[in-house]
């Protein structure tokens, strides 16, 4: 059961929501879209469901929506930001265009990110480096939930990355993947549902392969890409790992187990090692490979090669990394987006607190 | 059956069959470096096993052992390579010190490489990065051995990414993977062994499951990290697709299904949009981030951490990406490299052709 609003009407209830909170009208905005663009693009684990565990971590304190947010290091092609505790969804972009500026001058541009939170889909902050005809990389670290092969203790988070890549008359190719089998919001899909989880999914608590769909709450584990050992789950493990230090400890925030938790009630790891949570930013200028319209005319070659590539019997194509988004988005910024029952419900009563109606 | 060899013995035949093809003595050292850290890493399939191979395609004129290295096109922070069919165990070196030598200036430097070829293994590069306190990346493409999800058809080679990260007291984190659930070499293990392989390592030509370790010769492919797309096997392939872009695509090499093929005998492919195989290399100054010393303090806490990670019953303890290969080096660099029986006749067969004695 799902209820239908436009763009337009969540836009406006999401931004006053964070100028409740105290966030300017500038921030608001900017918060907004970060967070309606998961909602747009189909990942509705990350969009308006997320936006009572915001305004819940802002509660406790975790997040200042008056950050100040500021360049604490920098070289040409490099800075390190300090997110002040402010909001993911404010501090990514800053962060981005951050990279992005540094591309514009010295080629490229790489950003990492200490003392931020939750930025909502990392695509979302990959994407913005498009419209300058630059490459765009974002990845974020986030609190323990995935098992490192051969371990049972939950070490890393699901710490995505997402490449975005421009191409000519074709969608850009837009890469957007938790560095585990499925990320948590694939599972919480099946948990809803009541269902089962395929095997490689999760581990029990004592590292066993489970099919249970509730098995964190059991003490289990996400597992990393592949797995198992013998699927390449030293792959995930070993991407899920560069994304945490390139997150974190090049940038002085927390990694590993010490990285605070999203749900507000569950408390913060102990002696923890640095600042909040980590993200890392890449801007890369095409021309300053070779000349943007070459690049374009080749990536448009290499997406209609592999379009057009051979399927195996009951698959129509081959999907380009990003295409069934870019369709969502299409689709929903035209025809709405459904929430379900349970989301507009939370979202009430968020709106109930502040005297925002939705 | 194998043949022990020591590093020195083995160094001075593949520096001297190098220079009986026509390489500088500098060159031949250079490529004679790249070619056997694989062995010594225990990455057999990879070194001098390969020799021959690189031997063939310089007989049929697709490697230039004089090729004149040159930077075709720079900004402060990037560049690109054309490599002049060369030996990619040179030219890949040679991008990766223009990677350094940008980031030495501007904080970090990208290079993409076009006219190359097969460069031994990624990480040797990547590590060149550790002794300047700097993050090495490394990646290439390959000839197309993999479908894409929802595929049958070869698309993509098993295009590894490696990164090299400096740590303090502890040994520097090396991940090195292909983006298939396993490199094409594990199969060749399987291969010699007349063995069968895990499910989700290979498909059918028509992209049923096979555990036939020989199914590439009968048209299959090898699966993308993931295996299945109910295992995030579209994340593998899209990793592979971002490895091919920016090695190919940045640069002006050939990509997707237009990559020269490895084994001389196999014909090139038609109407090829490039130019050689494409590489990819990144250096990052710690230091362009935050103070050297504070890194490495907490890369050495990390990897203490995840060392002492709980493991599962019957594992000793949660492996860091690069420990096996560090103490693989060690052993083999002190006792010898075990080569092959087979290998050892190839090298002597290759070794007569030049009278040059192993």
């Amino acid at each position: 059961m799902t209820e239908n609003f436009s763009y337009a009407i969540l836009f406006s209830f999401v931004k006053q929501i964070f100028i409740s909170i105290g966030c300017s009208e500038n921030d608001a905005e900017i918060a907004a879209t970060s967070l309606l663009i998961a909602d747009l693009r189909g990942v509705d684990s990350h969009g308006v469901a997320r936006l009572s565990g915001y305004v819940r971590l802002w509660e406790t304190g975790r997040i200042n929506a008056t950050a100040s947010l500021k360049i604490v290091h920098e070289t040409p092609s490099t800075a390190v930001v300090d997110g002040d505790k402010g909001l993911g969804l404010v501090v990514a972009p800053f962060a981005m265009q951050v990279a992005i500026d540094k591309a514009k001058n010295a080629g490229t541009g790489w950003v990492s990110v200490k003392n931020s939170n939750h930025f909502g889909i990392a695509g979302s902050h990959a994407m913005m480096a498009l419209q300058h005809d630059m490459i765009g990389i974002a990845m974020t670290n986030a609190s323990a939930l995935v098992a490192p092969t051969f371990s049972t203790e939950r070490m890393l988070g699901t710490n995505p990355i997402a490449v975005a890549i421009p191409a000519g008359e074709e969608q850009p190719f837009v890469a957007d993947m938790a560095t585990t089998t499925a990320a948590n919001g694939k599972l919480e899909i099946l948990q809803r549902k009541n269902e089962s989880a395929p095997n490689g999914w999760v581990q029990t608590k004592t590292g066993e392969p489970s099919t249970n769909s509730f098995e964190l709450k059991n003490g289990g584990a996400l597992l990393p890409l592949g797995g198992d050992k013998e699927h390449g789950s030293h792959k995930g493990y070993a991407l899920g790992s560069i994304v945490d230090i390139f997150s974190a400890i090049l940038s002085g925030a927390n990694y590993g187990p010490w990285v605070p938790p999203f749900p507000a009630y569950v408390a913060m790891p102990e002696n923890m090692p640095g600042e909040g949570i980590g993200h890392f930013f890449g801007a890369m200028r095409i021309d300053a490979f070779r000349p943007a319209e070459e690049f374009k005319y080749n990536m448009d070659k290499w997406i209609r090669r592999f379009s057009a590539a051979k399927t195996v019997q009951g698959q129509q194509k081959v999907i380009i990394p990003g295409e069934p988004e870019t369709e969502f988005e299409k689709e929903r910024m035209k025809n709405g987006i459904p929430l379900l029952e349970s989301v507009v419900k939370d979202l009430r009563a968020v709106g109930e607190k502040f005297k925002v109606e939705l």
